[in-house]
């Protein structure tokens, strides 16, 4: 079965899956703090600010799940873990270019939007 | 202040406020459905499967107290009211054809991802 949408169609799965992933709450920012070059836990969570470590640890596991993070736990002491993109996350690229580029021209920074 | 954001810096408060709106459950894809034309309330909802008229009720005023959908009310009998998107708005395009494109390279269409 082909599933690939019309440039637009009213609807498609696809489109609506990723709009939602990378839409959900820290999700577009963890991306793009790894896209900065963050590989290491604490230096995402040092990049972005109001996010706590429950909601990274979870954000990242759904990541990996996507295959758009991958996780690598190097056997030292002490253990070293760390998260780097994917060739699919790192391909969000243009997709993080497209939000940034419609933001410089449109967008409010966030001053405090209720959700 | 300069709220312009580098590309790519780590954090950067319009991309997240940005991701996080048309990423929020369904208004994504209503603004998909306005840029294939869809105008009535009714088309909107017919077009998407799951979306209830509530929540599209509730989408609609978001996206119109972020400038990006116009509400249109023709004194007619019965009255006729009809959703556009801004200037604002049809500039999603460009947001939209770039999940498009990574979603067609990438994506597994939605099978029932838990949320």
């Amino acid at each position: 079965m082909d599933q690939s949408c019309e440039p637009v169609s009213p609807y498609c799965p696809k489109f609506q899956h990723t709009v939602e992933l990378i839409g959900r709450r820290w999700s577009g920012a963890i991306v793009r703090a790894l896209l900065a070059g963050a590989v290491r836990f604490g230096d995402i969570i040092q990049q972005i600010p109001g996010l706590s470590d429950r909601l990274l640890s979870e954000r990242l596991r759904e990541l990996e799940s996507e295959g758009i993070v991958e996780r690598h736990v190097y056997p030292e002491v002490p253990v070293r873990i760390e998260y780097t993109l994917s060739a699919k996350g790192r391909e969000l690229l243009q997709v993080v270019e497209a939000i940034d580029s419609w933001a410089e021209r449109w967008a409010v920074a966030e001053t405090g939007m209720g959700r």
